[in-house]
């Protein structure tokens, strides 16, 4: 057996993103089953990424090639068990997530758990104990900041030393709106959270004290809810930082942070990789070469070629694509010695293709 | 079966990459087979990319989980004509691409070649009636920029009529450094031909006339060779674009294109997406909410994920960084309420964990 | 006498700028006659620009506090022979250029004559020969760009060779729209005219070849009229720019220039300074420090405190806002001993300057 | 007479400046007496900033056309009082301020007073008081940033309630390095000071309460000192701010301000006017015309031209300049027409001009 064959718990819209990643996009993994309480949803995701192609075969459009079939699993406490899951990804409610986990543990199966790992600190520390007992690490939390490439990039400056050690970190964390029933505890549980995991890892230590204060809230938030929000924390190592949360900020989503070291600055969520302030300049940095700029374009670029091919299609520059760029760069070379305008003339597209 | 099996002919810098792409990366592909003239790198390669693990199997580090065996065809004819490559990715020389599109077309076998289609024009339009004449499209040519999210953003863009009709573009097209013997010619057939697909995709027409001019040469260039170069082309419907190709740039890598139209501008490759200056503002879009903003951190985190699983270990926030974080939400929550700071004492780690 | 007496010919738009320009921000110089067709417009300028106040005095609002009364003489030949004007400013149509420039050599007056200096070469080149027999330099022609502090120290970067030798410039000229009548010919004449001067001044050599070529115009164009058009010139030195002007953009207004050197590029015009791209970083330049930073903020400060006290007035932060900024920085001072919220209590406003 | 006439008391870094600035650039008024405990320091300026010069005359280089002569006063309080001081600039060390701002008070002088306005809030208080009792607002701070274009433009957006009620500032406020003796409270009183007016005028409410805090500093700091520190400002309005200081930041100086409001956030600082995130877009306003952009340009070129003329010389593009321009021109509306390369032949300028 060649692959992880991964059951999704909640299929709502992050669970739903997740089971489509497995089955879509992840290189050595499969989806074999998902759960929900919402049996037609559940059902309705199966089929869209039950997928049974192969190069010679005819897939339905919209399937999953070389996915095979995903089945329905109502209890998720069934799924965890089941003989061909071999790892779990949890994307139920925050609240069902304890019985879950230790459900995991007991199945000795790897889970990677959406945040919050538990509603509390004391039901959390339960888990922690738990999966220590069993003697080897299961569980995985969804704080999927850190894999995110410009976070990776600031961390990996930050512990290169070269801006001299960390001091603080400002970060800037505003949603366009919240869903309804959005509370003020909740904007510290569900959203600053991120920031907790974010200042403890780039920061390399725990925090050992919170201030959380509000200004007078927005006239567009609901009546009591006390946003936006402005923490400081205080770590371990005698490092700060600060943070704004924001759901309801109406213009987009914005992350954003700023680290400040002793010899420099550091910022992410601009858009532009890393953007530093160091040695009197302000800026980022130039990619290396054409490989760094587009990856993601060749990794697009053959992705989708596989899925077309598979479907017998052809889904990007054809041959007269490849034909006609040849014939302007020999035009090209001509008027590079002459230094004068030159004419391209194709050969009849239709005449030759009709 | 239900992979796309892919054989890659010519493992130099991009069919290496390649061939870890498929072997990696790419879902619902297989990589079954390579070829170089240079046999020993096609053996480490192969070696280095045949997976044979499962979750509960024992993966050697930096094989790729879930591909399986990797064989080397010394013969490029041979591993096209094998019967259990579905796909071809043809990375060799330009010069050898002619014989082997032949093979491909003969053995009705879908290909992905890397740019240039052939060394010139006739040749080139000989491979697109070649193709005609199989009555079935099986070439796509590399022209991965197509597959950019920039370019992809910026096409949609003009596409909208948003901006109203597009009148002309601006390139910039900028390595670092050009390998020993990148001559004047190359610099137009290897790299200005990026801009040439990228001016006839983008403005829709086909490129009617060409100039290319080029300045007193810098001096860190080999003597003889025209860098950086100028070119302007003009376009069927109209439509202009200007190009600077700088193969010796010192700096870094650099690949911009600016779409001038009626009623603003457009520009991709400055690292933030597409910047426009539109309706009396310059700027770009904020993303809408965290799922476009961390789609890429996502979709690594669930890949790191499965390949650690598949390894018997964790690559991400464990069970204690849950804790953690849901100690100091807890405490955050109080802070808000008392507008003062509140400490937050966690469980000791080497207890808990010892 | 201690103060150039300048006069002003032609206060149209950029006459009248000018006119203000001198009497109100320029040091050392004084406004003393203007000089238009439209005589009421002359008039009301000069009203509104002769100031007879002092400190003392009870200046009227709108007038230019030391500057003096202003006159208008009709004929601008007069103007210019005036006895107490000691210099001219030409602001009038191009047309008018010639004789008045003539005028001015005659009487030995020193003029800045607003661009261009006549309407072709062959006029343009008799007023060169025509200085040059007054064994003077009289003559500045108004290319003011040299004079803006981005190109400035654009020039002063490229002067320094940091960059290495420059090898070529693109240029971006747009302008929101062109008024009613402005033709093809005037796109080159008015517009492009200013890259023509920055490129023989930054690039410090004579153009010796031109080619201007249009796409298929922006339907918002007039019918007949070549906008966008795009030259590129060739320089004695082998160096070569290229412009893009756009009189009908729609947007706004806005002038770039990335001057592409051996080792780098450096933009100016995107609103941050210099935009270098050079050892492997893009980026640009931190202020040492807040002179450098707040230069404009202190003159403008200092220029609004003598206008308002010549007034009786006060125009900027008062006593109380020292007060109250000193009361907060006590408070500060207590918490960053104790760590703890300082509440800040002032004395009550109104009881005091009640 | 018609000019204010101004005296500046202490002529150090800022002292000087702002001398320099009322003899050179600032319009209706003269510098005519300095005072300083140094003073060969005042004797030296007094002689560099004495201008006799007119439009015929000779001017000493390095003078200041037109301003007239500056005398030396050795002691403060004899300058405040002398009759041909109209106003004083008070640039002493802020423990000489209590006096100086009494004397100006008895003599009814009106004063540009540098902050601090005194050293601590109640002799700020009783300032307040005794310029009540005059009757007559006659003191000024120099809090500068209310000046500065990007702060004005700031205030103006956020007053104009297009983004709704502000809610929080954000600030940055950090220097390359302080100088030597720089305590931890001198961070408070010298700079944060600073912000303490800025969140005052923007937020437009009285500061309540302050928390400073700070991490462990940086490495490169005197013992003892803590640096950078993070307030946290709740205002009267229930508005909030928070600001870095970091007075040791290496890299260079930088000064941001971002003002959050209910629907957008707007910043300055950043070295591109005020960058907005408002409507689903971040950027930028594009300037509407020429005039806007080149203000600075059309400013620097004529006061340059002024004191180059009064000098008897030339300071800017050149006769020559403009017929080259002109010659250049006509070659492109030519080579427009054609689309094909158009040689441009001037005259020969030894020969014209030899």
């Amino acid at each position: 057996m060649s692959e992880l064959r991964v059951g999704v718990v909640g299929v709502g819209i992050m669970g739903a993103d997740h089971a489509e990643r497995v089955a879509r996009q992840t290189s050595g993994a499969r989806l074999v089953a998902v759960s929900d309480p919402d049996t037609a949803r559940a059902e309705a995701l199966a089929a869209r990424l039950s997928g049974t192609a192969g190069a010679s075969g005819a897939a339905g459009f919209g399937g999953a090639p070389g996915n095979g079939p995903v089945r329905v699993i109502n209890d998720p406490l069934e799924l965890i068990a089941a003989a061909d899951v071999d790892a779990v990804i949890l994307a139920s409610p925050g609240f069902a997530h304890a019985e879950q986990l230790f459900a995991c543990l007991e199945h000795g199966k790897p889970v990677l758990c959406e945040k919050p790992l538990t509603m509390d600190a004391a039901s959390a520390l339960q888990v922690v104990e738990a999966e220590h007992k069993v003697g080897r690490q299961l569980i995985q939390v969804g704080f999927m900041r850190r894999f995110d490439p410009e976070y990776a990039e600031l961390k990996q400056l930050l512990d290169s030393g070269e801006l001299g050690r960390t001091l603080l970190l400002h970060n800037v964390h505003r949603n366009q709106s919240a869903p309804p029933g959005f509370r003020s505890e909740m904007i510290v549980r569900d959203s600053m959270v991120h920031e907790v995991d974010i200042a403890r890892w780039l920061l390399d230590a725990e925090i050992t004290q919170i201030t959380v204060q509000a200004p007078k809230p927005s006239s567009l938030v609901d009546d009591g809810v006390r946003d936006p929000q402005l923490a400081v924390f205080q770590l371990a190592n005698g490092t700060m930082a600060d943070v704004e949360v924001f759901v309801n900020f109406q213009v987009g989503y914005e992350v954003r942070c700023e680290a400040v070291a002793e010899r420099g600055s550091a910022t992410i969520g601009l858009g532009s990789g890393v953007f530093t302030r160091a040695d009197g300049q302000w800026g980022g940095a130039m990619p290396a070469d054409f490989r760094v700029r587009f990856a993601r374009a060749y990794d697009i670029e053959v992705q989708r070629w596989v899925d077309a091919t598979v479907r017998g299609e052809i889904d990007g520059p054809t041959a007269w694509d490849g034909y006609a760029a040849a014939a302007v760069c020999e035009a090209g070379i001509e008027s590079l010695t002459s230094g004068r305008p030159v004419d391209v003339t194709l050969a009849d597209k239709d005449e030759v293709l009709g």
